[in-house]
């Protein structure tokens, strides 16, 4: 997939579909400023890039109409960041201070983080907008806007489930409740479901083949959005900051149930697991962090995360095969090769 | 309007399909089980029955699936109710727990507010479906979605405004921004906007008298709506506590700019200011917060609160004179009369 090509566009049409907001008080002016700031600052564009993938497996051809229909899952996913990042209190995101934290130079912290809750909302609303906004016909929009508020509800289930995983004892965590986590948080909205709402708005939806490729699509993007979050468990612990753009010892402070860390548990010795007791949850020492990233890799935690990952997309690969789409199989391989 | 009748069928309706819900995993059930609870605990339902009159002034005769689609109006309101709760800090509402604080009886207080912050966008999500379900045609559908992101983009709007006059020393807020906080924050989505998408999906919709009717409903909207909050400031500080079901003091105690406040602050001498910018914000005494009733009615902002409700609720029925809707005329007065 040309996603360096395809981010230039799709920032371009954000950046007019942004401009093009009218906002009537002079002090919500400031608030609204910082929106395009935290959106255009940086980002992979995967959805929107799916998105237009899903069209063009459906024979569509009016890119530029397609193009402004796909800003909407980024709108969308914008809007899943800002909430996230208060229920999570990050400070960094994608290099620059998150929104809350933005607001935070004006505003004090408790109105910072009203402010988010209520752009979040806002940015909510326009997703749906620039669907709106287009021409396609009335029957395509509303099917893409049924996609896109079952995609919600998905995200809704995932969210609570990370919130309340987070509350439970760490030795409680299953395998299968973080794989359950990266499904329902995950996988749906960042690759099954831009890329059958990109369908959903091209000529072969509704024709005979449909709900053939829609279940392709959707079998597709459960492996490699599982396999992608991941990736994304590892990174955030194996990665380099410069290039995930978030503090590399953020996951464990803020105690996330990832992948790697709920395997290690599993397998580590009763030493072990006091360890990472007593260090997942807070801000870890630079000896701390060290000593966990040492138990995931000995109890090959990290190995088996990396082959399930590796295994997910090889499956993701295979469901789409009769699809002539050389995009879903390069971005089954990014998500094994990326470093950010 | 037959306000009470109309309460139990938009009751029922949203218990239906609120029911309707299917949830994968059990814990997030616990999490979705304090929606109902919360929704149908009580609320005055003025909405969806604003929604109703739209429809029935547009000769609408599909009375049973315009009141499935009413409650759309229904869960976007408790949306915003759920996460203005979060941003107010509120502890109660329609007499029992605010959303946030229902969670913390399971829940920590920040995974209790990040929950509730879930919830507001699922019923968000939820709002859009129940539209989606109903057998309208698809164009009438989407125009009625169309109304209804038009109509978050105005709440934005207001509840930014909302949060930054919050910030505003006293002294520095105007009766216009007050006002206009009004007409953006409540107006459009409490009044106008339910009547307008009513009659959107009615079949007068697109007709030739339709853009002249939409006009009227909206002038009428603004004006009944902005009275409707001038009212509901006024019943903050002077209604009884079991008839509004939220404490008489906790405007105060958070430091909302309303009306009453901001003319009796305007008008009052400059111990009377002083008075004021040291009660106002934080939990008053009984005597403190008599001292405030008494600056508000001795500078005779109370009055003037009531006859600006009173004015607004007389240009808002010469508005829609050429109408015919008795609901349109009764509901008017019972914004005047109403004592919760």
């Amino acid at each position: 997939m040309e996603l360096r090509e395809n981010r230039k566009k799709v920032n371009s049409w954000l950046k007019n579909f942004l401009s093009s907001q009218e906002i009537e008080r002079e002090e919500v002016e400031e608030v609204f400023d910082e929106i395009p700031d935290f959106l255009l600052r940086g980002g992979k564009r995967v959805r929107p890039a799916l998105f237009f993938e899903g069209y063009k497996i459906g024979d569509g051809e009016r890119l530029e109409e397609c193009g402004k229909a796909s800003i909407s899952i980024e709108l969308c996913h914008n809007f899943f960041l800002i909430h996230d990042d208060i229920m999570d209190r990050d400070k960094l995101r994608r290099g620059g201070k998150t929104l809350h934290k933005a607001y935070e130079e004006k505003f004090d912290a408790w109105t910072s983080i009203s402010l988010a809750i209520n752009t979040g909302d806002y940015t909510n609303a326009l997703s749906f907008e620039s669907i709106l906004d287009t021409n396609f016909s009335t029957d395509k929009k509303l099917k893409v806007i049924e996609e896109f508020v079952e995609m919600r509800k998905k995200v809704f289930e995932g969210q609570c489930l990370d919130l309340i995983l987070h509350e439970t004892p760490l030795s409680d965590v299953r395998v299968k409740d973080v794989l359950d986590l990266h499904r329902l948080k995950t996988a749906d909205y960042t690759i099954s479901r831009p890329l059958k709402m990109g369908f959903s708005l091209s000529p072969k939806s509704g024709g005979p083949d449909s709900e053939k490729t829609v279940e392709k699509l959707e079998t597709y993007g459960r492996k490699i959005g599982t396999a992608f979050q991941i990736k994304d468990d590892l990174l955030g612990l194996f990665g380099k900051e410069e290039e995930t753009g978030k503090p590399v010892t953020s996951d464990i402070e803020e105690g996330k149930r990832t992948l790697p860390l709920v395997i290690a548990y599993r397998r580590g010795t009763e030493s072990q697991k006091e360890k990472m007791k007593s260090i997942v949850g807070s801000k870890p020492s630079e000896n701390e962090f060290k000593t966990i990233r040492e138990i995931i890799r000995k109890t090959g935690a990290k190995r088996k995360g990396e082959e399930m990952a590796e295994e997910m997309v090889e499956e993701g690969k295979r469901a789409v095969g009769g699809i002539e789409s050389d995009s879903l199989v390069d971005l089954a391989n990014f998500i094994i090769e990326r470093s950010y």
